[in-house]
Formats: structure tokens, C-alpha cells, sequence
């Protein structure tokens, strides 16, 4: 019931059984994805997007699916990620509910979904399983993996598992472990869900549903996804009409506290809540620092790539730039042609979603050179 | 049973009707308030302090009360807040729950707890109850009013309405209205509460308490009254003992979940539910451009006063540096000498309240000068 497939949205089955980083293991596991121009001669134009925790594979038009998908000016003909050149592939993570195996799915060992029965769920995992759909589409070598958000994870550990498998990467607004502020905001998005009495330890379903704590989850994801730079300009101190208010003086009154309650309802049925609290907390546990006896440095240092782009937003405040820079710093260390682009979108964590008149050009010129 | 009135707190009965800015009236209410040092005999040495939301009357250790204050390193005798010097007052505020009159006290038309019957409370009540205990010790004119957070809202708005009360204003991580991103906060906090089955629209007890929704509220307000900054120099990404783990992928795991636990459980049965919703809700509505014809700045240089200090701190994201700087613009404007001091603290919105090696000089500096 709480998988959201889009149509034209491709499968590759993994190897079964797929053992799990911190234990466990899937059987009959499935990544899906989608795909945008032609993989050449050579095989070796690939380029692999990895995403947020809650987008789907459909970031763009496509044969299978004509909708705008959420990247929509990023990719396609003639775009900064351009399909005339490249073959693009856009996994959907791993403990998604969007067509990959996630914690909504069936556990095919018992023929009814995992729930929290699904084993803990890692970032690495993501990128494991992420890498068996490029071996499926026969690619040779990436040109480049382009990770966005939590994406910029699931890309680094990519790059540090399967050394040579990419000549480039681009970290979008990314970072290389979770830092405690972060952890603090999504702990709390996570607690929001499980405190909900309809959460029921995992075991929902469409008429008893957490609704109140996705809400609030989703709320408190809002606000740390944009800027209070870009809030001042965009509701001040807006009410919105008071015939549409709620009788109640602490009911919703200004154009902010409506513009939150819109984006909520919009997500709330959209993405399943315990595949929300799995992908949530790998991103917690997240720490390339792993691989590096403690120190990120040490390990970004030892990813084999040739360049790398690590861009990001002065306004992020779950991303921090400083973050971004890190990883530039870090690759350059490797012997990668790095460089680090910070960006003055007042969008916050969000910007690479919707300022493409930065994103945009940054992209495609990086992507020009390679 | 929801009144936390520390001992030695002294209360004057505010006049009765209280008639209150967005309409209703208060019969019998009262403001809590404590004092240190002596009113001189030209009775113009007084220094009046309004808090933020939670704090009570107690700044200080004074003769009622032995106990540190909240704010115990910054009033006293020699101390930047000299009582030596000053005849000092801190008033709790109006809605509290710490003494003076708010949703958790008695109705005196009623015989109970006011509860949601309480009128819909503004900061600007909350100013003209506070100049009822200036009148009421016979203060001729205050040498000073000092605000925080709140209290700086509180304290801009005691001096639009009370021309000539004060010569001096010190507006510490205040601002003179309220903008999106603090009220989808304070949004957030309250629907936490609201959203709390316990909460029962205002009608708990001790037993059945909105723990929940209060601890939400309160681990919200910590993650946006701190900075990223702190906190990855303070917890990184330490974890506590396993074996004082929830058994649970989603339950507390690293310092700073458990960090902002201990925040909340201080807190949630310390401040009546009720009074926050209020207190909350008051600084959202609250925007001195009333008094100017929408604009900040007209209202402003209404105000007048002889000398300004506005102090921020560049990690604040709830109460952000602008807003000091447009205070300090706009009293100037008035004709005040006015003063506008960005500082370094790494604490965020929090830094008045534990960083005294930078407010302390820069507020004992400006009172020297008076």
C-alpha cells in the first residue's frame, strides 16, 4: 500500500542475499531506476545520480514518463546535465518506498512488509546498491556520480567502496559525515513520527496513519531546508485571508504557518513513514571518517577520482558549506582536480532544487570540461 | 498547581480591570517581581529588566532568596548590572506561569484556572503591567530598561508607551518584530503541543500532562536557541554508553540526542503548557511598525530615550544580528545616541544567558557611561 511507483520506472533485481552494513541481510531486493540518452560505444558516458531521502528516479521527462520529474531543468536535451552527450541514470535509494526495496515493502520471507523488521539501514548500503544497477546497465566506467543532500553521501561512500568506478563526482550541497545539528533536527523529525499514537511502532496503515507526526516532520524539514534570509523576503509578516483561519488563537494565521501546513499535506501520504525514519537515520550514522582511522580527511583522501565539484549555499543550515568545502579539500588531497563552489542562493538546502540559475551553470560547466 | 513562584518574590496588583490590548480584561491580576540594590532619593537610578519567555523574577541571589538567579553573573554588587549603583528590578512577565497572572493562575470570576479562558495575551500588555511595578516602587524615571529575547520586544514597547520613562535602553537579542522563520518555529513548538492527546485543549493536570508535546517544544526551542557552530566543537559525533541506549534504531544514540533530552525533561514540568502557548503566540504578533504606519523604522524613532545598546550575536538564527542592527538604526534615528554591538559568541540566541566573558563587559560598559 505504500510504495509510490512512478510509471516507466525501471527494476534490477540484487544479488540475493544483499548483506546489510551494520547486519542482516535482503533477500529478492530491487533498486529502481530510470535512464535519459544513450550509453555509447565505449560505455563510458554514464553518469549516475544519487538523491535526497525523498525524491524518486523520475528527476526528469522521459520515453517512459512524460511528467516533469524533480530535477526537470537539470537534465534532459540540451540541459546542464545534457542526455545529448551523456546516458544518465537515477537510482532510487535503497529503504525508499519510490519502487526500491525499503521498510514498506514485502519481506518475501514472511509475504508481508518488513515494517521495522527491515534490517538497519545504511548509507553505504545505498551506494552498494546503487553500484549493482550500473554494473546491470554494463556501464564501464562512470564519468561522473552526482549526489545531491544526502545523496552527497551515498556518492563519497560510492566513490571510496568502488575505487576507479568514476572519473568525477559532484557533491551537491552534501557532506562527508552527519554533524550534530543536523543529527538534532532529524532526531527530533523522527521523534515527531514515533511519538504519533497512529505511528503504532511501525504498524500503520492507510486509516490509522501518523499523519500529525509526518506533519510535523515534514514541517520541521521545511524550515531548515530554506533560509530565514529568503522567508523575510517571500511572507514577512503576511497574514492570509481571516475568513480561511482557524477559530483558535493559536490556529494558523500567517502566510509562513500555511505555506508549512501546504508543503505537509502535499508530503504526509506521499512518503512512508517508516522508510522516512530508516533513510533518516543512516544519514545520522554517516561518517566517511570510518574509513580514515577517525579522520575524513584521511579517508576522502584515499577515493580514486580525476575532478570534483563540491558546490554549495551560504543560507544551508543542515549542509553547512564548510562541509562542502571539506570535501573539496578532501579530494583535492586524493590528487582529484577539486574545486569548491560556494553559492549565494537564499534558498538554503533546498537551492539546488529550485535556483538553477546558479545550479545550472555550475553544473554544466563543470560537466563541459570532462 | 501550575504556579512556580520562587520564594522572596515580592507582587503588585496590577489595576483592576486590566483592560488588555487585543481585547478582554483581567480582574485581580498581579506581577511578580524581585529587586536588588536601593532606590536613591531623586528616585532615578532604577534599572528595569524584562526576560524572555521562560525565566522568572529571580535574576539574582537577593535577601528573599539565596538561590543563583538565572542570570546571577551579570546583577549584583559589582557586577555589570551593578546593585551598588542601581536599585535593579526584574519583572516576571504577564501570562506567566512564575507569579505573575497568566493562564495557569486563578480566575477570580470563576474560581479556576483560567486556562484558554485567559484573553489573548500581547507583548504590549506584558510592557504596560511591568511599568505598574515601576509606578507602584516609586520610580520617578528609570535610569534604564534592559531586555532579552522577548524581553526585548517587551522593553521597545514599554518605551513607544511610556514616553519619557526611561533614559536608557539596553536591547539584548531582541527585535522589533517578528519575522517567518521565528514565528514557523514558535509555529512548530505549539502544534508539538497541541498535537499532544494530553494537552486535551488546555485541560490537563499533573497526571495527565502533555509531556510529550512539551519536551518536542522545548527540544526545538534548544536546536534554534544554540548554533551548529557550538555544538560540533561540544558533542561531534560522540555517542553515550551503549548500555544506556533504548534498545531501538531510532532511540537516543549520540551526546547531543540525549543533550537536548535533558534539556527537556528540566524544563516540562517546570512552565505550564498553557503560558508558553500564550507567551509564543504574543511574540509572534508582536511588530512595532503598528506604531509607525507599517514601518519598523517610524516607529522606532518614536521612541525617546537618550542612549541605545543593542547587542546580537552573529550565531542567533531565531532573533538574527539584522534585528539588533535595525533597533539601534532606528533608536538613533530618534535622536538617541545609539549603539549597535555584533558579537562573536559561538552560542547562538542563547549567548546572553551563558557567555558572560563578552555581554558582561559590553553591558557594564554601557551602564558605566550613564
Amino acid at each position: 500500500m505504500t510504495e509510490f511507483i512512478a510509471p516507466g520506472t525501471h527494476h534490477i533485481d540484487l544479488p540475493s542475499p544483499f548483506p546489510m552494513k551494520r547486519g542482516g541481510e535482503l533477500h529478492g531486493a530491487r533498486i529502481a531506476f530510470e535512464t535519459w540518452g544513450q550509453l555509447n560505444e565505449a560505455r563510458d558516458n554514464a553518469v549516475l545520480i544519487v538523491t535526497g531521502l525523498s525524491p524518486n528516479a523520475h528527476a526528469a521527462v522521459n520515453e517512459g514518463n512524460p511528467e516533469p520529474g524533480w530535477w526537470e531543468a537539470m537534465l534532459g536535451p540540451g540541459k546542464p546535465i545534457d542526455s545529448n552527450r551523456w546516458y544518465i541514470i537515477c537510482v532510487n535509494s535503497l529503504g525508499s518506498c519510490k519502487g526500491s526495496t525499503g521498510p514498506a515493502s514485502i519481506n518475501p520471507d514472511t509475504g508481508s512488509e518488513y515494517r521495522l523488521a527491515f534490517p538497519e539501514l545504511s548509507v553505504e548500503d545505498g551506494a552498494r546498491a546503487a553500484h549493482e544497477v550500473v554494473r546491470a546497465l554494463g556501464v564501464k566506467q562512470l564519468a561522473c556520480v552526482i549526489g545531491n543532500s544526502m545523496g552527497g553521501m551515498t556518492a563519497l561512500a560510492y566513490l571510496l567502496l568502488h575505487p576507479h568506478a568514476a572519473r568525477a563526482h559532484i557533491n551537491v550541497s552534501g557532506s562527508a559525515r552527519a554533524l550534530p545539528f543536523s543529527i538534532a533536527i532529524r532526531s527530533l523529525q523522527r521523534e515527531a513520527i514515533r511519538l504519533d499514537p497512529n505511528w503504532n511502532h511501525g504498524d500503520y496503515d492507510g486509516v490509522h496513519y501518523p499523519e500529525n507526526g509526518m506533519s510535523m516532520a515534514r514541517k520541521l524539514g521545511v524550515v531548515t531546508y530554506r533560509s530565514a534570509m529568503e522567508w523575510d523576503g517571500r511572507f514577512g509578516r503576511v497574514r492570509f485571508d481571516s475568513e480561511c483561519r482557524e477559530d483558535d488563537p493559536f490556529g494558523q494565521e500567517f502566510e509562513v504557518e500555511r505555506y508549512l501546513e501546504g508543503h505537509a499535506r502535499r508530503f504526509v501520504h506521499q512518503f512512508d513513514p517508516n522508510c522516512y525514519l530508516y533513510l533518516s537515520r543512516s544519514m545520522d550514522w554517516f561518517d566517511l571518517a570510518e574509513y580514515g582511522d577517525g579522520d575524513v580527511m584521511v579517508a576522502l583522501a584515499k577515493i580514486r577520482i580525476e575532478k570534483a565539484l563540491a558546490i554549495g549555499v551560504r543560507t544551508d543550515i543542515l549542509f553547512p558549506l564548510q562541509q562542502q568545502e571539506q570535501v573539496a579539500d578532501g579530494l583535492r588531497a586524493s590528487g582529484a582536480e577539486s574545486e569548491f563552489l560556494p553559492l549565494d542562493s537564499p534558498q538554503g538546502h533546498d537551492a539546488f532544487l529550485v535556483d538553477f540559475d546558479r545550479f545550472g551553470p555550475a553544473i554544466a560547466g563543470f560537466l563541459q570540461k570532462l
